[in-house]
């Protein structure tokens, strides 16, 4: 493996020194498992988006320590090191699907094993959960209050330039149509989508440094063709959408606006156009919208809507606030009693419930390996798959396309409440059944 | 080049597009200049702490297409993917040092060449400079509310996977002594450093899955030895560091607190610690601990913090602002006219200006070229330095740890309200100097 691939050294020194620990004293072969799930939605939201898991898999099978790495490892002891050098998750790992809804105590994500080839992972599965479902999580509630009309992700420069490419693919995940992200499309097959900046207008100068508007866009059809979408407030945006219309003639692809107050500024640039008899050019806006600001221009004429800063930041959540941690060892529940930060121990599986009209009721979380629990009326979903066994990930699992079907059609499933903006519990409560007494809640 | 160290694809598309078309209409080879600054600090902060500028000097030189790049290409005409096959930055670079305090308007990185050359830099350099700067301002508040007393980084799993490597950088630019992150630890010789997680408490269970705390700190102190720092709030922690002393002794290096009152917690421990003699025991905090609750513990008997989720993700401020705007085309000034997003054009440097006490003042930006304008009987030192020439990083450029350094003395020259956590205008002011009337300010 090369070595810019290993995730080894995406972990915490602790991971590596209680691994030495344990292999001293000898628990470090004790079966554990160890559980992802989040002690309460950020922001009061009605429901998160699970994503990452595929990238969690495959960080999985690259925790492989490159000897050029172990040559570092000092502050660790012969076996411990040797232990690194041979290792490879060879465990189990059951969870929710990408892009399944999850609440607050949904177990997402189960890893079992030992718990020296458990504990060490904690870390890198973490990171990738914690930001790509932060990202998906609120993408997902921009793609309603876009009530049908696409969102372009170019959030890029907003965040670190590797976070970068994943944020586009989680917002791809929750139902944006595309992304100005190179990278991203490259590596996920995500379609890139872009337009102009305003230094490509600035650009075009008379000789005398005074503005040529026409230049620039005259330049950009010439080279992009006229279903290109120009950017139309460098200057005067009135004044911008007749040079646009006059150089690009009524087929013109679309005019972007990326400043003011946009839904009086659309409203009147729709008029503009449709004056010209443009009723096919298109409105892109853009601008530091959230999922806010994008349901407030629900009633005006804007065709798309490009988000950059608050999906790739998780609109005022940037980390979902996922934990990983120790719920089982040789079959006992074993649980923290901190103030505060209550769970329930032993390894889980979790159902959901829907009425026969399809509406989600609850989610139900019971021991893993115990029968359904019995929903009466409803019909239930396992919710709970198997991720890898053995340290093989499993064949057959969804790809990033069915992985966004499927949200798209859960989220149909949420009681109409559920997709409100505002704070408030989650969509549907979680239940937990068929747990000991001191552990359930 | 390996592919994977190619920053080239941290890009977005209409970049891309941007390029071919001035490559049609020959303003391509117009001399540029872009200019990285920040409208607003985030959250009507005091001060931003540059962050960054060693690894966009890295991106710029690692911006090489590879022939498979080259080949996904399909949207570009074969004379622009001519160009990217040749493209080296050639251009002139010039900025604020790594390290170096920013305000509003502070022309903190300047970069000159052709237009295309500059243009396709914009997303790498702004994803690396605002991911690096949020986390450094964030963190530089941090420190200063901890009044000389040590912080840890440790929230990689917080934040994506590679975003957590450099923001373990940004924070120990900032003043953090140490993180928990081995890869930041392996890349930029940080210290690394760590305690123990609750599931290692866990993980100690008797056959019948009681727990057996004493088993876990035992075997931690056997381990590590005894200056280890033992997690005692897994169960209670009045009973966790009565067990913490039995086992170690008095010689225990630490106690680490993760739940709960902080404030009355650790008087209560400290007291307790004293009782028993371990004096120099230290007490560790952690639990989502940001600049204010940091501040608030300063008259608690807090030795070491540990901060995880406040830092990585800028304190509620997870980007940093920062444009990449076209300021000047062939010697000519040019700038945005749209509301609210006031600018001003032409290539620019900066000064700061200190009283004989070593305060500072104000921050005079003037034009590039041009003599430092007259600050009477204020000192000033210049803020622009030469970072690149001809493409090449210039010789002597200070190191992460000589810009850690350069921060910790720059955050004393600031008037002390502008140490205020609270919401205010910047420290010092900002003040445009020698710029033609339509562009002043």
């Amino acid at each position: 493996m090369p070595a810019g691939r290993s995730t080894s050294l995406l972990t915490d020194k602790y991971e590596l020194t209680m691994l030495q620990a344990a292999l001293r004293d000898g628990t470090a072969h004790r079966q554990s498992s160890f559980e992802v799930f989040s002690r309460r939605l950020p922001n009061e939201r009605r429901y998160g988006v699970v994503a990452g898991t595929d990238r969690v898999l495959r960080a999985i099978q690259d925790f492989v320590f490159t000897e050029e790495q172990l040559a570092e490892m000092d502050f660790l002891d012969e076996d411990t090191v040797e232990y690194l050098r041979n290792y490879r998750f060879s465990g189990q790992v059951d969870g929710y699907r990408e892009g399944e809804l999850y609440f607050a105590y949904s177990p997402i994500l189960t890893v079992r094993g030992t718990f020296a080839e458990c504990v060490i992972l904690e870390t890198v599965i973490l990171s990738i959960m914690n930001s790509d479902s932060a990202v998906a999580s609120a993408a997902s509630r921009m793609v309603t209050a876009a009530d049908g009309r696409p969102i372009i992700e170019m959030g890029s420069r907003r965040t670190h330039e590797y976070a970068a490419v994943t944020a586009a693919r989680a917002a791809y995940l929750a139902g944006f149509v595309a992304t100005s992200n190179l990278e991203a499309s490259h590596r996920y097959g995500i379609p890139a989508s872009g337009t102009s900046a305003h230094a490509w207008t600035l650009l075009h100068v008379n000789e005398d440094g005074s503005p040529n508007e026409a230049a620039a866009f005259r330049s950009q059809i010439e080279s992009q063709g006229v279903s290109t979408t120009l950017l139309v407030d460098t200057y005067d945006i009135t004044e911008g959408v007749n040079t646009a219309l006059d150089v690009a003639g009524p087929e013109l692809g679309g005019v972007r606006i990326d400043s003011g107050d946009l839904g009086m500024i659309t409203r009147r640039v729709r008029r503009q156009l449709d004056e010209r008899g443009a009723y096919n050019t298109k409105i892109v806006v853009s601008s530091d919208l959230d999922e806010f600001t994008i349901a407030g221009l629900r009633g005006d004429p804007v065709d798309t809507y490009g988000v950059g800063t608050s999906v790739v930041t998780g609109s005022g959540s940037p980390t979902a606030g996922l934990v990983y941690k120790l719920v089982e060892v040789d079959g006992h529940p074993v649980v923290k009693r901190s103030s505060g930060k209550a769970m329930t121990g032993g390894t889980k599986t979790a159902v959901r419930a829907y009425r026969a009209t399809g509406v989600a009721v609850e989610e139900i979380v019971h021991p893993f390996g115990t029968p359904t629990p019995d929903c009466g009326q409803l019909d239930s979903t396992d919710l709970t798959i198997p991720l890898m066994r053995d340290g093989k990930v499993v064949d057959g699992l969804p790809d990033l396309e069915a992985s966004r079907a499927h949200l798209a059609e859960q989220i149909r499933t949420l009681p109409w409440e559920g997709l409100a903006l505002s704070r408030d519990e989650p969509a549907i409560p979680t239940r937990f059944s068929g747990f000991p007494d001191p552990y359930g809640e």
